[in-house]
């Protein structure tokens, strides 16, 4: 049977080279140069079998992308630049060597795109008859390179509330294929324009409030101005009519933002705008005429 | 029913303030500041239940402190301090707001013992009745903070074969409750007389062996001169001879390190000698009178 130290070495095999990488794979910890003066970011994101994939249905290469780029489009709600990863897989016993190679080099695929190498983590097994099941956790570092971090915490009344692509219907496939806005994160940061930034997730309707909640203030979202994404349509009907698909469906990993009012791009990067900041501390949506409360239906864990 | 972000919120409130950290828990990600030409070490390590641990048996403070604590074993192992850790959490639904509270603070216990504030990560929850099952995976980001990192790879022949400590029979209890040898490995670096260096994680005969294979040399381990750990002996008796559960056993978390030969001490630190390098490629066993292989019957996670 193949085991952990088989991968591993397989693992040392694969690095890229990085000028920023003194020591990678292979040892008890890797070793990074990081430049004078460079903020260092740092977050951990995870997907969980059953919950942000399905193993029957969905294949390793994709699962492995989709963890790395959620890792990444935190990077890019801050406007910096990914700069190493490390990983834990945790996988069912008798997956197989060629499962797990496929599961990185997903990971790869999505951290090659920005130069982002993958320098260490850890690799066990669980087995599959006592319930253990695949998960993959990510963290990212990141590094400023000469721009303030954007924050959540910066949105003003007044402020015009953005988002950098059309909503809904991820649930079709894209929240495996999505690719995360870090150019455009870049960009929006370095305009100096933009007050608060996160990457949508969980649903407008959940993450904005982090922003409210960070930044001490409310929102009003206008309904009719809602991008929504040609997935919605596509979305079998249900419950839940296409703005709300839009507004709560979530795994989106488009960019929500605030900066002035009346922007309609910033530098080269499109901008749809869906609302506007308000002292608050409500957040309410108005569409079909009516003013109401937005509830916080997008996606939390239940403990 | 408690969910994701009530527990978020109470991690927000409970960050300790560190120098470092210009933002914690609560953005996409955390911002750290860097200090010019440290470098900066990374790596991550998990836990499993049913593998590392059962959650049946054992409390979850202990479950947090373990993962915790691995990580910071490896931070021991380049001589190197840590810095700041993020973990993501994926907990059996229903597991409930005041069991993740007790996983953070045992993660707490065992950060905080080296100025380690813990600042982000995420949580997120899947179903018991699919086989979703309890599972920690915790980052450690660690600074060279004025030294070279000891690495696996320097190892010459002629060398000593050292440990910091007796071996064998962490499954008692001490596999939870290990103080990772953080003080002892800076200590050990910082006088330049150590080779290469690895934490005890998956037995002496598989941690000797990434050394040797990193190092291009052999070993010659003296089976009389291992020293054997209290537990050991307090073990049910099995087909393993008390000097097989030292070589093999593993998570004991002591130092395992390469220096001149004939030491009995480094600085301040007791040194326990169990063999000397060759030059390979050979691992050898020398007890009763006669030299074998040295087999890796150490952990090793099948796939």
């Amino acid at each position: 049977m193949p085991a952990e130290f088989d991968f591993v070495d397989w693992l040392g095999r694969q690095q890229p080279t990085s000028p920023h990488v003194a020591v990678g794979v292979g040892d008890d910890l890797a070793v990074l140069r990081w430049d004078a003066g460079d903020l260092l970011l740092v977050g951990a994101d995870q997907v969980l079998d059953g919950v942000h994939f399905d193993s029957a249905v969905h294949p390793p290469r994709l699962i492995g992308r989709k963890v790395m780029n959620r890792n990444l489009s935190d990077c890019a709600a801050m406007g910096c630049l990914p700069a190493a990863a490390v990983c834990t897989a945790a996988l069912p016993k008798g997956t197989g060597l060629d499962y797990a190679k496929q599961l990185h080099l997903g990971m790869r695929d999505a951290a090659d795109a920005f130069d982002c190498p993958i320098v260490g983590g850890d690799t066990a097994s669980w087995s599959p008859s006592t319930g253990g099941r695949l998960h993959l956790s990510v963290t990212i570092l990141a590094r400023s390179a000469g721009i303030e971090p954007v924050l959540r915490g910066g949105a003003r009344p007044g402020d015009g509330i953005y988002v950098t692509g059309p909503l809904g219907g991820s649930i079709l496939g894209r929240h495996l294929t999505f690719t995360p806005r870090v150019r455009e994160g870049r960009v929006l940061a370095k305009s100096s324009r933009v007050t608060a930034m996160i990457d949508l997730s969980d649903g407008l309707s959940r993450d904005l409030r982090h922003i409210c909640q960070r930044s001490g203030v409310g929102a009003l979202i206008l309904g009719e101005q809602v991008p929504l994404h040609d997935d919605v349509r596509r979305l079998p009907p249900d419950s839940r009519s296409l703005l709300e698909h839009a507004l709560h469906d979530g795994e989106d990993h488009e960019l929500l933002l605030t900066a002035p009012a009346g922007l309609d791009q910033l530098a080269d990067v499109p901008l749809w705008p869906v609302g506007m900041i308000t002292q608050g501390p409500e957040l309410l949506l108005k569409a079909g005429g009516k003013t109401l409360p937005l509830p916080a239906r997008g996606w939390e864990h239940p403990l």
